[in-house]
């Protein structure tokens, strides 16, 4: 019955999104709903539906009780955290990619899902210039599709230790020894995976003196300290574009460090990394020929809804040997050739759905064109909030690169009561962090609607919370 | 420009999948493609597009160029692995989903995403029938929206081996001591996960006689034995509704030597777990009062699209104690009740999209009842065929449980060259896998459109191709 039903309440619900982003772009809605915990529990029965329901009516339901309650990433007036971008040509996938419902676990569950996730992951290493090994079409690399820049870092430390320790990590873990290195500054899910992975607590390399950047010497003397300890230096994470201050670690550097100790380098590019599409951003690329793995999210700055981080490793049989499972109902087909991909083999989960429909649609919708306006346009409106906060007295502008601005009031309580006046502001969505142990508010620019206008908008509420403030 | 046509296009999508759907029920479309390695490589440009196209172009080109090389999953011939199952009311709440395009790591990130997947993960606890203690409401445990069963066991491998290590591991990681339990029967995803937890290979413990379900005497023995060589027991992986013949390991008796001991127990009803839906199949849930975690993949037999696993855990804190990470970017508001969960620290990844909305629109749109009729159509479909090849003379049933038949024929040889004239067959799809080191092929029902008549022509097909060879 719900098939027969289907296209025209597909239909509907199309509208009603087109609507929905409508007063999105017209900021009619507010950026974070007013209830309190536990609204959307309280409207939802305790028991679930004995019979079917209508579709109809379960998508009015939806607009009703759950869209109320939502924190509108798209909406113009939302800065928080990172963007997590979206495009009518990603939802067109999405819908495509649900009603087509394949597996694409292995090639032979479904080729055109693993030749197509190939292909793209190819098109966006050369867009980002990527350097040539990390492509499927030279054999030795490529790129696969992740859930997040959390499983990226995952899966690449895995196959790190499997390196590190000749293979033996399969059989005996870490066994305590193997070390991983990051900075304060790297994203809390860095040293979270690597937890998962097994090797303990991440190794914290001191920045360089004034900086939110790894310091490379001081990397080198802390692994060649560990190792005369008897420890295994496994991998380094290296990040473009920290989520505090979009800083970057030095790539170069760093790679020459890991280089010499053989030692896995995984570049975290999960924000910054999309800029790169840019010839004039191009800099955020710098000394990934010694990378051995690198990461972006294109649901971040790629019109490409969530999630859809893409990792790319320079030597595939690494990540392989590390992640390959066998089982006899996971055999290829007999006189399939060896060199089909299984991507089961490249992430944890041994199922993954046509992971790739949804990017190789965007690419094509929006074109690399498009998608590098999408960046210089938020980069603009960063530089143009960035301007309006360094103009007013009382405001400092902390760090601002590429769509970051990340700002705060003279006095660190006036600036705390600052952001906790913002909460809840029907109009901006700001993230409050600290940096070098005092507070700050983070904007950061990408939904698809904000404008001059909206921005000017934003940094006129900023202004007039603060003057009420005093 | 897209957003404008955005509802015409999406609804030009919706018409085209409502074809698809009935080309696939009314079997016009071959289940496996019949291009080589390759195909669809070739029909895709080498280099990324410099300018946008319409996405009316891109449509056309999907059923142009992808769709005729993909495995249709939802084919009624497709009987390969464990069915990914779809529904009109999964891929509706996946384009709504796709197009609101939130963001739900926190509660304060989008609330309604969090508060919704709390309350449709207690609805399928209570609709299963689980020990009251997973449920959210009961302040302790809670289910959570995981993308694979693999990731579940990760996370609960994780929990598990804070929980034994007290703490240690977060700083420390395995050390080599920790050991984690399942059989040789236990689907590859397991140990995999076990060696990404960095907990090395996990233990294979020895199978009752003549089953292939865990002997939880030699566990016992196998655990304690482990001990005393001064290892640390931390986690069993139980399964209930093995990949290969649909056994379930005896989660009562392996539970007393768990809870004896206090190592986590993990139960692993990915396929079989579903059943528990109908009274008359809720065996498979015997025991589960002793579990520490259970998991079930709606995407396998609840009509919910891939992904969507969900795990239950009894006790939430050793899970977010284990998962958890701090930054001061992902501070919850001043005043926000400690009481809200985040979903950020129940999983890997830190980012999620609004991953219950599928699950709601299912349940919602079919209803208890409707699901219940799923399981045991497919049930009846399961008895239907094992009962047409028990009456054929030189084919022998395997195994028989639930919607999986397992079969052979006379002879090794026979039954391996059967595997491969079937491979590619348009018709029907089966898994060719290994029992007890013999060659049998595998049929797992739970497309949507298999029928009796169906299953019919299946089996015709088979015999057919069977005589083919004698």
């Amino acid at each position: 019955m719900n098939d027969e039903v289907f296209p025209a309440v597909a239909a509907d619900a199309a509208e009603r999104l087109a609507v929905h982003w409508r007063a999105l772009a017209a900021a009619e809605l507010p950026v974070v709903p007013s209830g309190p915990p536990g609204t959307t529990l309280k409207a939802l029965p305790e028991e679930p539906p004995e019979r079917g329901e209508d579709l109809a009516e379960i998508l009015d339901d939806t607009w009703r009780t759950i869209v109320p309650q939502l924190v509108h990433w798209q909406h113009p007036g939302f800065l928080g955290w990172f963007p997590t971008s979206n495009s009518p040509a990603s939802v067109l996938a999405e819908l495509v990619t649900a009603g087509l419902g394949v597996q694409g676990m292995m090639w032979s569950s479904s080729p055109a899902a693993t030749e197509l996730e190939q292909r793209v992951c190819d098109w966006l290493a050369r867009a980002l210039a990527l350097p040539q090994r990390f492509a499927h079409s030279c054999g030795q690399g490529g790129g696969v599709i992740q859930d997040s820049a959390s499983s990226a870092v995952l899966v690449a430390v895995a196959a790190a230790l499997h390196r590190a320790s000749r293979g033996r990590w399969r059989e005996h873990g870490t066994e305590g020894r193997h070390r991983v290195y990051c900075t304060g500054q790297t994203n809390s899910c860095v040293p979270k995976s690597v937890r998962i992975a097994g090797a303990g607590e991440a190794v914290r390399v001191p920045l360089l003196p004034g900086t939110h950047a790894m310091d490379p010497a001081a990397l080198a003397a802390r692994m060649d300290a560990d190792r005369s300890a008897g420890r295994i230096p496994a991998a380094v994470v290296a990040t473009v574009g920290t989520t505090a201050t979009c800083a970057a670690d030095p790539v170069p550097e760093i790679g020459t460090v890991c280089r010499e100790r053989g030692v896995w380098l995984h570049v975290d590019a999960a924000y910054a990394g999309s800029a790169a599409l840019c010839p004039e951003f191009r800099e955020v690329n710098a000394g990934l020929e010694h990378a051995d793995s690198y990461a972006v999210n294109a649901h971040k700055w790629m019109r490409t809804g969530t999630p859809c981080s893409v990792l790319w490793v320079a030597d595939r049989t690494a990540l392989t040997d590390a992640m390959g499972l066998t089982a006899s109902y996971l055999d290829n087909p007999a006189g399939e050739p060896r060199t089909v991909v299984d991507f089961k083999d490249w992430q944890v989960p041994l199922g993954r759905p046509m992971r790739a429909l949804k990017l190789w649609y965007v690419m094509r919708a929006h074109g690399l064109e498009g998608l590098r306006e999408t960046i210089r346009h938020d980069v603009r409106l960063a530089a143009l909030l960035a301007g309006l906060i360094e103009e007013e007295p009382g405001f400092e502008v902390v760090a601002h690169r590429l769509g970051l601005v990340v700002f705060r009031r003279d006095g660190d309580a006036r600036t705390r009561e600052l952001a906790e006046r913002l909460t809840g502001d029907p109009g901006v969505l700001c993230t409050p962090a600290t940096v070098d142990g005092r507070p700050v508010l983070r904007a950061a620019l990408g939904s698809p609607y904000t404008d001059e206008a909206a921005v000017r908008r934003i940094w006129s509420t900023i202004r007039r919370t603060a003057a009420a403030q005093d």
